[in-house]
């Protein structure tokens, strides 16, 4: 059984592999103190071209969880899509941190900064505004839950929207790596351009574990690690995330793992097509939503492992199908056939 | 100028009054194990005619954020209506402690038992469950944020959807006495067959402050006053509330004093009618929702206070008034004759 | 059976009661934003002859957790004496917004600038700070739970230190009155110098409920608001306590009325005196903790309510004895006459 | 420099790395779900001789939050030795959740079932219970802070005394291992019979990181996966903890890897002994806290890396040196050899 049910399924890179194994016997501090954090903070700033905050945490639910409750003051709440995964994936982590997560209608996972400005504007006209949480904060991913990716456009509009009213842009990068490997007009080191906080994933992206959180401003970063400690975010033997990241901003091994991932996602978008059936979003990413119906499913499920991901107004229903840097050529090419066998049929 | 704005502009009725000059100087014990407390609950339990724990506290939001946080484990959440005030008007208190609010469309404020069970089913049927906030009760308010009502058959399905799927079904009464004087096909002692738990608000039905939570299962109700003290809702002169509460359930002041805001209500509904004037809501309780003409509001708004309550899609606004049990016949009159002249205009 | 049970067994002052009954009829607007609300923050800034943000909460354990909420972030604790009310009697509301009380042993009550000194130097030396709480606030109260008072030059060693170290300083005056109307040599007027934050106490000193929280920095009074309505501590009827407020600080009758019970506590402390009977603390204000033997204890229970406080290494029970606002000539002398017996038996 | 600053210095033993690098690259599915995860929850019940609830977590702090989070109601409180590691050095991560801990004078890191007792009855015979935490689990770490073991004897009292009052009663064994391999008069499978709730640590026992928590009642284990999901604390690819969980307790390394270590401690307390230092506290598993005057401290530091416990009253400093799975021989003769050395000078 081959599984493209998510970009989580495999260890690690062997690149990433290959320091634990060298550096297992080392002795270092704790809590990420030690010199593969410091080296593997210094690697993600070169990318970043800019000066940041870098924290290394687990996983992301934690990321998302530690970032906002740092962020926001007890009666304030965050904006984020509908579909967003502190919205809904999260089992309410945002809310058992104390905060409300204001959701808006999101097409394709994306919101837009006419949609922040609407509920800035709406809190700020409400007759009486201290009986409603105050927006102070705007959460997205990129790539966004669908698979989508914000152009650079998009993301500025967010930015300027959130600096005019005071609101703390918050990019959630767990899958980052493909949406810089994918043809997205936006550069690494035009994130802080764009963005006060951003995470860049590694659990998704070839790491074993891994979250890299990055403040670009001063004020916004302190004494984080002590929600880090609080939130049992901070590992002990800190130095695996910082190894592990080092390995991958080093050789610019991030984007280029990536890169495989988005070839073999073209390959099966390609595949997919051909075989008559559409997508629900249209996405540039790793993550492909085709919708199939029954006996194509019932026919692919025999051979490949892939999760349902809505049931449409109509009935159809869409499935995820996600590639990762750990994708193989002999993979793709299963699932080429089988759709074709099926296309035949 | 005379104020329509809300239910709580003033102090509290004659009867309540008098009971607490007459009682001033006396001794008690505090935080609510008083004689008056206790003739207090005892006059509700008879209105009720079953067994409850009844805990007094000082306002609604406090009410709905300790009965939440009481009921809920920390990883589940609270279904409710869009509009429910929990939702919109209490800043965060559910979340901030710690809980979810689930929310469903609502026509007219209202929810439905299909809408329950299928939240229930969806998360039920989610592929990793355990990602997703359980939800484990259901909050609904009579009459509904909008003024509306639900009828004996809808509460009884929405009580019977939750036991079947072992939800803990909440009541907001905030301003139940209006409901019972209404139209409403339920009567007080009808509520402990179709809800778990149910608040009868004081506040905006003729006390100075203060709503009674009644528990129906001796199990919801288990150390709730530890709740009560730890978020700051036990009143040290705990008496005030049972005296108050008392007043309003001899004599079936409740029922009565609400009876005249309806009354008032009643009235106005024909005036605005007569006026050529509609409502967003069809209501039934103290609250209407007129649909005005700017130059209609800006008219009236040069005698009375009434507050904006939202747009519609074309552009009207629509207007809150409320009556109460202190609302008078010439308050009334004095609208009414406002409208009549609009009319003519 | 006659009650020194606590300074909370009676309504409230006349003065504050005539006013309650002469509004009683009267509309305005809800939440604190009314005429009388305004008039009574000036009156207060009048007395403490400084500049300040005034909010009118319901209760003491509200206010306590309230301002600590707002104040500090989530990595932070609060300094207080291991016997202070957050940390012995509030059922662990602090905690419950998250925040731990960094207690220190407390002779008689009280708390030094020293020992703070101590506990964030601690801290501050700790090999990983990170992982323990970050002191930022002192919470002391005055009279303390011992009933014992702190000086002018100890509150002003503590505001020093805090100053000193970035820690907010607040002061709980529950029954501050009692203080203001002891020997204490400090005015209401010198708190604003020695102190961040200071709640001034009323349904302990003459009203039905209610506690003024004042916030001497605008820094931190910012959209306390919020946080009021979101843990329910913003009385609909916000009127109720800016009148009550307002009686209490026009014509100096918060001072007034608890100057009547300190002097019906100095009749008791010499009774007990000179029935022979010590004192387990020192005590200025409204409270005596008299330590009784078996027999006297069980002979004044025949006619008076009082409480035991606690149980000394010898065994000895000491007892908790309040005057208050309300305390008669004639309850004064009816404990005189028993203790009289007492000592002649 | 050879470091014996703590016992999470090293990477992993060999035997577990192994296990990582040839699975790398299977394809599993998440959170905790496959096959691995299985397998090492059934190798820990056949250790453990009884049936159990076994959830892997990636740290410590965060297996003791949600712990005590899942188990405590909101008004509940946590029983612990004033040095435990949840009251000192978790940076408040269980008031973050919500709860009080309540401490003990701790001797030698252990509290004693009379302690928890006289907390009980102190709660219960409060005069208004309901102002305080109500104490309902007690937490104990086996070894505890200070190195020391409890007895089974002593474990079994406070077992008893938590039946009796229905407290749940949990042992953090995030070093279990070590007291495992010591002289402790329990093994594995007797745990089951003197607590409710058990980590197993691995962070400190050979793994990269993990712990793995056991509840020994259906009851308390409900829904605890919502709960992990929701603090951040279920891996994504969780066959990673059961992996390293697997080959720990396959063959016995678990207490096998231990046991080295106490044979380095024991050559080690016997070397401290031999140069005339006394130890604070007379610890039997990995852990040692001698008492070093500041030359020798300086002429160690030279070539050790250590860390400062705590000063004594009298001034002296203790340190503490820890061994662990990974320390070597030639590091344990290092320092005998330095210890000889300055017993010498």
């Amino acid at each position: 059984m081959i599984s493209f049910a998510s970009d989580y399924l495999e260890g690690c890179l062997p690149e990433v592999l290959q320091r634990l194994i060298e550096t297992n016997a080392e002795q270092s501090v704790g809590y990420g103190e030690d010199e593969y954090c410091r080296s593997a903070r210094e690697a993600i700033r070169r990318h970043l071209d800019r000066e940041a905050d870098i924290h290394f945490v687990v996983g992301g639910t934690m990321a998302n969880a530690m970032v906002i409750r740092h962020v926001l003051l007890p009666h304030q709440g965050v904006i984020a899509p509908e579909s967003g995964h502190i919205a809904v994936h999260e089992t309410g982590a945002i809310e058992a941190g104390g905060h409300k997560v204001l959701t808006c209608p999101a097409a394709n996972g994306k919101i837009t900064a006419a949609q922040v400005e609407a509920v800035v504007q709406a809190h700020r006209s409400d007759f009486a505004r201290e009986h409603t949480v105050q927006p102070a904060m705007v959460y997205v991913s990129q790539p966004t839950e669908c698979g989508t990716l914000y152009t650079k456009e998009e993301l500025g509009a967010l930015h300027a929207v959130c600096e005019q009213h005071g609101l703390t842009f918050y990019i959630d990068g767990a899958r980052l790596a493909y949406a810089l490997a994918s043809g997205s007009d936006l550069l690494l080191s035009d994130y802080p351009r764009v963005c006060h906080v951003l995470s860049l994933g590694g659990t998704k992206c070839g790491l074993l574990m891994g979250e890299a959180i990055c403040f670009f401003r001063k004020t916004l970063a302190g004494d984080f690690r002590y929600v880090m400690k609080q939130s049992g975010g901070m590992l002990a033997k800190g130095r695996l995330l910082g190894l592990q990241f080092l390995a991958l901003f080093e050789n610019d091994l991030y984007v280029r793992a990536a890169g495989k991932a988005i070839g073999c996602a073209d390959r099966l978008r390609r595949a997919f097509s051909a075989a008559g059936f559409d997508f629900a979003f249209s996405t540039g990413a790793n993550q492909l939503f085709p919708v199939l119906p029954p006996a194509a499913a019932k026919q692919l499920k025999t051979q490949f492992d892939f999760e349902p991901w809505q049931t449409l107004p109509d009935g159809r229903v869409v499935w995820r199908f996600c590639t990762s840097w750990a994708t193989t050529e002999s993979q793709v090419a299963a699932l080429e056939d089988a759709l074709l066998t099926i296309a035949d049929t």
